[in-house]
């Protein structure tokens, strides 16, 4: 019914290998450096080896699109033919920042690329291309519905030749993690405004600017998604020169829109290679263990479940590529109708999936022995970021009710 | 991410041009003829008119494949271009007749073009696919888990050059019909055979056979599907000359496999349809109702059933398209797992969209008034048509764990 | 945990014994005569003969409360005490009439007790009570959304020493059935009223009044309930003597607000039973059934889905026994949450578990030849009765937040 | 409907006080002190002044039943009339141990009682009331499906005056706990017994035997319940004197089917405390935020969802108290039918209820900042400890068609 790109086929297929014999193999590594940390927050040292094994191989920034070719070797993937790629990153889950596709740099390294000046470019962007630094993004605020962007209360407030921030963020991923320099933080700059969307702006805050605290990780379900993780942040006078400002205040709502999509998009893609691995250990579960005198994949009800999980994730596959095509063709406004559908079918439905394949695995499959407990967790998580599934819902049906009995 | 054939794109749009001057037009026209037809299951006189425009314009057998062109004028669809095709009709139930695309006659003459001798498609295929007689497909068994097809019980025995068939048959549709002449029945020829797959034949039965009594019409959900009907059938030594049976004794089941495939995905193409026109209706009935103060379309909870609506059928429709691709790729038992996805997923899902849909009608979505109780019926009868819900998925989990976990 | 009332058990074992004795057995011959009867909505022989036999052994009018003790034979039964009567009579969808229990009678009968005036009294309580008439009740607007009582438009104007009523309902059950004789009418006697809910009306009009037209039956899923059916009715200037009007003009909204409590909870009461008998049906049907080589008894998913129903049926039968509890302790004012409770919660509940146990009987399930379907309507049909369950949600919640977070 | 008996009355109003004044202001000192502990499972000083305070009031073994009223100061609890006392505890997943009320240690205890001998209970069952010690319950193994408890692997060998122990065990819950000091250990002393029922037996184990190794703690859905913790142990030679057996070898089945009974109850019991208390959260929250100019609370989707935790919540109740009432009138023997049905469904509803009251929350609703999500993984835990929902569905299943359709 569709085809990829010869060149995602070929990336396809490279990324396969080096999952099969670089990411697999080393996932009990990896949780054992982990645990045995100085800090749940550190860099890990088979991060950097695998980081360099895949750029040599040229898995790096596979991300970057078409229209940003300049800033990558391989000419840019569309949307379309970079699912498959997130989805096989997407079963491991610390797998993306190996090939430096993690969210939230990607989308951070848009805007930047997009709306960045030459001079914020050199500076922040070059090196989180290179994978040396790590960068966050500072949106959403404790005390008020985020969902609503224009809820945003941090202040953005002009003085001589700086801006001077006040306010709080939370949920503000890798702000944690030992490699993070940079944050693009969301605020009021205008708050009195009329036009609602054009109080916000985005400015880039050095994570080591003095007034700036990382309060405390927050876990989501009993996870602490380390080394990442996601922060709270106090932002108390912090002073940041004018030309932090990312292209001009009062334009954050903008910047925010364009880059919303691809990153809610990235996710889901992952969730599915997520829950297609869960369908699979599920599978070889069921098929190696008994109870009441027969196999597992011998109960009708097992069958039926699995059968279920297949058809759901296809669904789910399907509905994201049909709407990454969309946002190719159209530009991310133009599929904002599929963004919705996906962002708030997804993430539930992936939920749901490997909760089924949890299930299968008994108690064992709650715990860390299995990727499914994490995965369940992203999944869960997923259903909040960037806006929870109701908000896009809402979004959604009224796209719906107007295309068909608008006025 | 997918396109149809170009003859595909012209004929959607011819027929929607003719949906929207001749059928949308007279639905009450239909629904008046048969509440006032001296018989639930007489011919209407608006569907020969309307047939005969339909031809007239070329949107005729339009269910036939390349693989037999000689039979139709437009050169064959594919499963995949005719979807489409097949989705716009099911947003009228009756109107598949009017292009002489209904089931079960299109899975019967497709029997015929497959496996009839010459003789028989002289006799039997011409006048069907002249749209001049209607046939049934007569499996289903009351007194057995039909699903099971071994099961069926119907005995055909040999009589020197002549067929005796004893036995019940029930849920065959169009069996009622004033204009339907001729059964194709399955019954077991051999019922001691060691293989349990060659016990079956397939036969054809003339309705007016001495001995074969169409006992009554059967409902489901209070619906009678008239003017077609389903009804129950009993055969009482009746009688067939040898020349009537099909492919040869013994090779019932494997005429059975050839044919389901196809029919289960245009029942499912054409929920969509009725799914899409529902939510289409919903868009609309909510738009012009207020309760409490505002109009039912500003409600979050009914935005969020518009949204859960428009994703389940776009998702829905993409299995379904990936299932013909599929089919077309590899010929139906090919692509058993997706035939099976979409028979064990389309139905309840688009079951759920219609009942969602009526719900935001008040008690008018039940009646009669609007399309929507019907399509929920078709939706409901759609999960046992063919075999339940729950045979295909038992199916379905099989073949994913040997997928995933087979030795 | 609970224990019914002495009498109520002694009528429990009575009522049993009668539908062993005389519903059950007459199952066919009642279905025998509503298909052989010259109009669909004539008065059936069996009835009459069924209800003499009830009225002998003193089932009859059970549904009268304590509170109007002098109107039957029994003394009363509380909500709580007359729970499980009405659960035995769903069992039989038609048989509540045997027994002089069936809506819309029951309700307005309890209209009448409460705010019928004694001329009222006599003249149309006296034959209900003695089952030789019917009644309906209209409430409901076609081209309003009725869930919102203050959307009702039906003008009930003052002119001389009558009314005059001109205006359009429909799903007025019973309207179409011969033995009826008199509707209440809900309408606006004073639609510019500031107070909303003191605008309406409701007052008494014969069904031969002249400029009442009953003009169709309507259908639900297909089901048009006959011989008590519902109607569409037409008042075009309906003049109807000033005694008419029932407890004083714009107490409309307060007599509705009395009559709905128990009305909803009788009609969950005899899905409870429905389920049940279907759960029965289905734990018959499994286990004389095979596919596969075995029992469908020993499938593991038709356990499940066996076990599914037994939960759910009883927790909707706790749920609503509780609130007939409190209904008896608080009137059915204090138990409005647990109303609303049970009324948005239990009609989808029973239309799941019926719509399972339709499947375990493969394609037969959802025909006339079984309960089930026409117990799937009722339980579809009972989710936009007395308002949508989206209304009754919408009203609980707002009383939980107020408990909770109340100011 | 229903009333607990006065002494549980008086108990609730001081078990309700008690949580006010001592429980709930010490949630975030609880919360410091773990956090701040020298290990995940060492004892805190908090629990052993709070266990002091609450034993000087009387609210101390409340989970002793009547039939042990020797082994408690208030005379026993029914457990009907217990249910509302574990639900109150059930709001604060810690406080159970405050009460001496915790899981396992309640139901080694009773195993205790009923049947150990009067040396064991002198040595082990007296410091565990007093609070003391604390215990472990070892059943699951993780090399085979032990939710069918005939797999059961850890062989119990005699040697001499000594039982000798090898085999492996997992999800042992409080075998972290610094306090934990013995285990209840099953396993098969004679796995060559025909009689599949009797090869088990139960013995008691320190938790500093020989060769008795706590390898690892385990984690569900990244919560490690600490300071009880889950752990895997192996037993390499374990040597136990042969007194240490319970009740006789082989009759470990027996004494398992006693125990799970109440102990799956009082999981139930505190999950609907805890469902119930995030209900009461998600009023305030939806009370508190805006989205689009308006209060979260008016939206129809957010009462929507608040009704239908409230109904779920009420049903699950409701169920379980059934549950309780059988279980005291007929053993819990006799009300296997109703503890199949609580567990196989209150633990899933609740786990549902309580993911909308966290989505309701924003991405807080995830975090540690609120007892949602330990909650929720209280739930999800639920559903597979003492078996997956999915055996007690197929036992219930089977009684429910035997008790229908036995023959």
């Amino acid at each position: 019914m569709y085809t990829f790109s010869e060149q995602s086929l070929a990336y396809q297929a490279r990324l396969q290998a080096f999952m099969d014999e670089h990411i697999f193999p080393n996932e009990a590594r990896y949780a054992a450096e982990l645990h045995q940390a100085s800090s749940r927050f550190s860099a890990l040292p088979i991060m950097d080896e695998l980081k360099e094994k895949a750029r040599a191989v040229g898995l790096w920034n596979l991300f970057v699109s078409p229209d940003h070719a300049e800033y990558c070797d391989h000419g840019g993937f569309s949307n379309f033919d970079y699912a498959p790629l997130a989805e096989l990153m997407g079963r491991v889950l610390w797998s993306p920042e190996v090939f430096n596709c993690n969210a939230p740099d990607t989308g951070n390294m848009e805007v930047l690329m997009k709306y960045g000046s030459p001079a914020q470019r050199e500076r922040w962007l070059t090196p989180l291309l290179d994978g040396k630094i790590r960068s966050s993004y500072a949106m959403t605020e404790p005390q008020v519905a985020s969902s609503d962007a224009t809820n945003v209360e941090l202040l953005i407030e002009s003085d001589g030749d700086e801006w001077v921030l006040n306010g709080r963020k939370w949920f503000i991923t890798s702000a944690m993690y030992e490699r993070t320099r940079i944050f693009i933080v969301m605020g009021k700059s205008d708050p009195d405004k009329p036009n609602r969307h054009l109080q916000q702006s985005q400015i880039l805050v050095e994570k080591d600017t003095p007034g700036l605290t990382v309060v405390r990780p927050l876990t989501t379900l009993g996870y602490d998604d380390a080394p990442l993780g996601h922060a709270e942040l106090h932002f108390d006078n912090v002073r940041v020169p004018a030309e932090n400002m990312l292209l001009g205040a009062g334009r954050g709502f903008e910047i925010a829109q364009g880059r919303l999509g691809p990153g809610r998009i990235h996710h889901c893609m992952r969730l599915i290679g997520a829950a297609q691995r869960s369908l699979e250990l599920a599978c070889e579960r069921v098929e190696s263990r008994s109870t009441f005198g027969k196999k597992l994949s011998k109960h009708q009800s097992v069958r039926e479940d699995i059968s279920r999980c297949f058809s759901e994730i296809e669904m789910a596959r399907l509905l994201l590529l049909k709407t990454c095509h969309k946002m190719d063709e159209m530009t991310p406004q133009g599929a904002l109708d599929m963004i919705a559908a996906s962002k708030s079918t997804v993430p539930l439905m992936m939920q749901t999936v490997i909760d089924r394949c949890m299930q299968m695995h008994g108690a064992g499959g709650l715990t860390e022995d299995y990727c499914m407990a994490e995965a369940f967790n992203y999944a869960r998580w997923c259903r909040q970021a960037d806006g929870p599934d109701q908000v896009h819902q809402m979004a959604l049906g009224k796209m719906v009710i107007n295309k068909y009995a608008g006025t």
